[in-house]
Formats: C-alpha cells, sequence, structure tokens
C-alpha cells in the first residue's frame, strides 16, 4: 500500500497538471482564479481519502484519480462560494478569489468549478460509473443544505444540539464520506465495504467538526494558528455554545445571551467571560464525550469491513491526522 | 405526435409537481427560492426542445422528461447567477431571486440548481446515461465560458466578430443544441440523427441570437415587450455595433466611441444618433443576411434527418416559434 505520504504527493501533481492546464485554456477570466483557488494548497485531505479508499482494495489508484480530482475541485468550489458569503478576505493566508478578482467573477469561476467536478468524475473508468457520479451529485447537494443551515443558524439562538448535528453531517461529514466511498466504487470494492467506509467516514467527520469547535477555545493558543476565541467573539453557533445554552439555567443563559446581543465590546473580555460559563457547565468534557463516541463509533465500523491489517492501519493513521490536524 | 402547444403543457405540468415538492423540502430557504425561481415561467422553450427531440423518434416521451427537467433547472440557474453579476432587479416582471431574498442566498440556491440539473439527468433510463450526462456536464461549462466572454466584452471596443460568434455559440446556442441532442439520446435514436439535430440546434441558436439584437434595435414598438434601443443605451457589444465599429470609416468610428464613453446624455438622442449610423451602413440588411444564412443552415441540416415529414414539420414549427417569439 501506499503511505498517506506519498499519496499527497500524488495527488499534488495531477493538480499540479490540472493547474498548468487550466493556465492555458480560455477564456483567461474563467479559468485564471480556478487555477488560483487550486494552487492554494492545503493538505488535499479529502481527494487524500479518495485514493486511500481506492487503495485499500486495489495495488492501482489509476482509476481513483479522477474522482479524487472531482472532489477537491468541488471543495474547493465550495470554500470559494463561502467566502463571498462570509466575505472572508484571506484564505490560507492568501487573498480569497473574490477579493483578489471580484465577486462575479468569483460565482462564476465557482460555478465553473461545480461543473468541472462533474467532467473529472466521468474521467472514471468504472464498473459503476453511474453510481458513483449518483452518490456525489447527491452528496454535493446536501453540503449545500448544510451550508444553508448553518448560515440559518446565524440568525437564531434557537438551535437544538440534533440539528447542530444535523447540520455538521451535511456541511462536513457527508464529503468525507463520500470521498472514502467514492475510491472505492472506483475500483470496484463490494458494495457492504463501500458502505461501510461511507458510514466510518460520517462518523468520523462528525468527530472532526466537534472537535473542531473545541479547539477554537482550548487549543493550545502556542500551537493553533488563528486566534483562540474567534467563534466565541463572532457568536457562532458551536456545539459548546449550544451545549451551553441547553444547560445553562435562565440566569445564565440571560448572560450568554446579553454578551451575544452586545456590539461593543472587548474582546478578551467576552472570550474569558464564555469560557469561564463553559468551563462552570463542563462544557470541555461534555463535547471530548461527544467527538469520542463519534470517533469510537467509527472505528467499530472500520473493524467490520474485510481488509488485511496493514490495510486498516493507513486508514486508521488517516483518521488520527484528520482529528489532530494543525490549524 | 404531440403538438407543441400539448408538449408545453406537459413540461408546465411536470415542473409545477416539482414546484409542489421543493416548497416541502428542507431548508426552506434553500429550496423556496428555487421554487420562486421555477415557477417564474417563461416558454420552456428548451425542456420543448428536449422532449420535442425524443418525440421525434419515440411515441413514448417519459425517458425524455428528466432531460427536459434537467435542462430547464440549469437555464433557471443560469439566469438567477447572472442576474446577481448584472445586478438585474427584474426578471420577467417580478423581482429577481437576489433581490427577493438577498444575495446569499441566490449564490447558494443556484449553486443548488446547478447541481439538481445532474440530478434530474440522472433519473433518466437511456441506454447511453454516460454520453448524456457527459454531453450535459460539456455544455455547461461552454455557457459559463460563453457567460465570462460576453462580460470580457463588456470593458473593451476590441471585439471581432468571430468573436462575437464565439461567445454567443457558447452562451446561447450550444444549449438549444444539447436540448435537442439531449431528447434523442434519451430515446435511443441513432448517433447520426443525435448529431445532426445539435448542428440543427446550434445554427438555430446563433440565429436567434443575432435576430434577437436586430430586434432590439429595428423591432416593431408596439409589439416589442421592452423598450427600443436598450442595447444601444447600455453599450452592449451586439452584433449590429460590432459590425458597425468593423464597417465605419476612422472619423464615423470616433463619432460611435463619443457616443460609448459619454456618460451623460439624452437617450433618446443616442438611440436616434446610432440608430442612424447603422441605417448609413447598411447594418439592418447585412444583419438580417447573417441570420438567413445561419437559418437556412439549420434548415438544411434537418433535411438531412431521416425522419417523415410530419415529424419534420414540428421541429420547423418549433424553428419558427423561436426565431419570432415576443420579447
Amino acid at each position: 500500500m501506499y503511505t498517506i505520504k506519498k499519496l499527497q504527493s500524488i495527488i499534488s501533481e495531477e493538480i499540479s497538471k490540472e493547474i498548468s492546464q487550466l493556465n492555458e485554456t480560455e477564456p483567461k477570466n474563467l479559468y485564471e482564479p480556478i487555477s488560483y483557488a487550486l494552487s492554494m494548497g492545503g493538505k488535499r485531505l479529502r481527494p487524500v481519502m479518495v485514493l486511500l479508499a481506492g487503495n485499500l482494495f486495489s495495488d492501482s489508484i489509476e482509476n481513483a484519480l479522477p474522482a479524487a480530482l472531482a472532489i477537491e475541485v468541488f471543495h474547493n468550489f465550495t470554500l470559494l462560494h463561502d467566502d463571498i458569503m462570509d466575505g472572508a478576505e484571506l484564505r490560507r493566508n492568501s487573498l480569497s478569489v473574490y477579493k483578489k478578482y471580484n465577486q462575479n467573477i468569483a460565482i462564476l469561476s465557482g460555478d465553473a468549478m461545480s461543473i468541472m467536478a462533474y467532467n473529472y468524475l466521468l474521467r472514471c473508468d468504472s464498473s459503476d460509473h453511474t453510481g458513483m457520479i449518483r452518490l456525489f451529485s447527491q452528496t454535493a447537494l446536501e453540503v449545500c443544505e448544510g451550508q444553508q443551515l448553518d448560515m440559518d443558524f446565524e440568525s437564531t439562538l434557537d438551535v437544538s444540539i440534533p440539528q447542530y448535528m444535523n447540520m455538521i453531517r451535511l456541511k462536513t461529514a457527508v464529503l468525507l464520506a463520500c470521498s472514502l466511498k467514492l475510491g472505492a466504487m472506483a475500483v470496484g470494492a463490494s458494495e457492504k465495504s463501500s458502505d461501510l467506509l461511507y458510514a466510518f467516514g460520517l462518523n468520523l467527520g462528525i468527530a472532526f467538526q466537534i472537535q473542531d469547535d473545541l479547539l477554537d477555545v482550548f487549543a493550545n493558543p502556542d500551537k493553533f494558528g488563528k486566534k483562540v476565541g474567534g467563534d466565541i467573539v463572532s457568536n457562532k453557533k458551536t456545539f459548546l455554545l449550544l451545549k451551553a445554552l441547553e444547560l445553562s439555567d435562565p440566569g445564565l443563559k440571560i448572560t450568554i445571551q446579553d454578551w451575544m446581543t452586545k456590539s461593543e465590546f472587548d474582546e478578551t473580555e467576552k472570550i474569558q467571560a464564555i469560557t469561564e460559563i463553559y468551563k462552570k457547565l463542563n462544557i470541555r468534557m461534555i463535547t471530548e464525550g461527544y467527538v469520542n463516541e463519534y470517533y469510537k463509533s467509527a472505528l467499530n465500523l472500520l473493524e467490520e469491513i474485510e481488509l488485511p491489517g496493514e490495510a486498516k492501519n493507513e486508514l486508521l493513521q488517516l483518521a488520527a491526522m484528520i482529528m489532530t490536524r494543525d490549524h
């Protein structure tokens, strides 16, 4: 089997080739922003998941490569349009596409990327080609639903934990799950194995997203790439906040709501106050309990897949990498 | 064969069913704008083309229906995002989606529609399912390219007639061509017939778009739904303008450019002045010559398709309807 590092280098090379081609494609104002978006990098987590899943069942991962590209291009499309919607001027320390070019170019280049993702997927030569496209397309729509729910949550405090879980399932987890299943399907793995991988990815994705919320507050500031407490400042409806609202008595609830409705405040003071409430309500341990529960479910599903131990080890490494990624 | 009117009523009913379903689908803020966009109506020209093409080769058009929905949803997605990019507040006398809701909702609902188009297409049960998706996806990307070229043209006077022809081919004609070919493919027509229909649609689409430019200036104001001369006021790079720039001597060219760079002017005066130049350069006849050339090419291609006369008559009626549509 290939190591994760090797798979990362394979997909990076593949993306570089695509970027070179895009730089030669007209109209420039459509394809250059796409090339720019793809060249911003990142760990290429999702395409590596596609390739790794393929490699679990086949020595040759040739056929999973177009699916890996499809997933990476689609993921970057969502980032591109999300940045317009969030007004985010930076992405991975570079200007976001809409800021570097303009909004119209960003909308249209994003549209083209979403279509290109299908075009990559159409290059696969799989026995269940239509099944792969169907899974991808269903997932893509779910990601849109998740993004809309996330936007809906911005304007309400009335979000239950089950509603939040549904949102992160759609916004984050289904694409990780789809990545693994597509890789397996591309090399002709059995339906049972593909489905188990999907379920593994779904649980892993949910664990990852809740942990992401946790790290915003309780990360080691020296290792954490962004400002600790950013979600608190921006009133993001994280697992921690929603759980705190659920568990707090009426008085404490009002204190939290007061902080959230203040338009002028000292950021450090707000972060400190909310973090104190989290500590009082034992939110860190409760959240870690959820993370562990979903992570364990993922590992249990992995047990069920009929694979040699070496293959499973690679998947475990990937899972660990996802859970401990630098932010 | 079904009449065009009957096909219009079939697709309208189909779209109404989809709209009802969308109104029941969560998240509301994602699917209600889609339902709104689809309910704005129009003549459903493209889906009728899909069904008519299917009906040419098969009495049962059941299998072309999902492709017809795919094309209509995709077309409305392009309108939705175009309205954001153009800042167009009205669409068919109703508020455009971004104006009725907001920009973020319009971006995301459009994204979802583009994905939904594939999902509809995936419902077809055709022997060349992948071929249909491939054609659709290729076409969808071309439409994005055409839209980008059209936006590029806004900021330059240096657009040649061949560049313009390429832009309208991509922005308008390929989707008409694709509609016809998808319908034929959905019912298993021969490759030769499908390809001829595509070429027919391409030529028809180009004729239609040039005629659209012509009608902006030379339409009967009583029958024309919008203000005659709108393209002149907004400096749109129409076939007429580009041809006039090509044919005018240096002095006349400067006159045209002067009108185009004026930021304050009397609209009626500008329309009159440019129309005078068009008349002087015989632009109307030249443009009609191009329209007729492409229209005749379309009809010649139709001759080559092996079909009974009755079937061809329906296609001819459709072609005539496209060329004489009310604006």
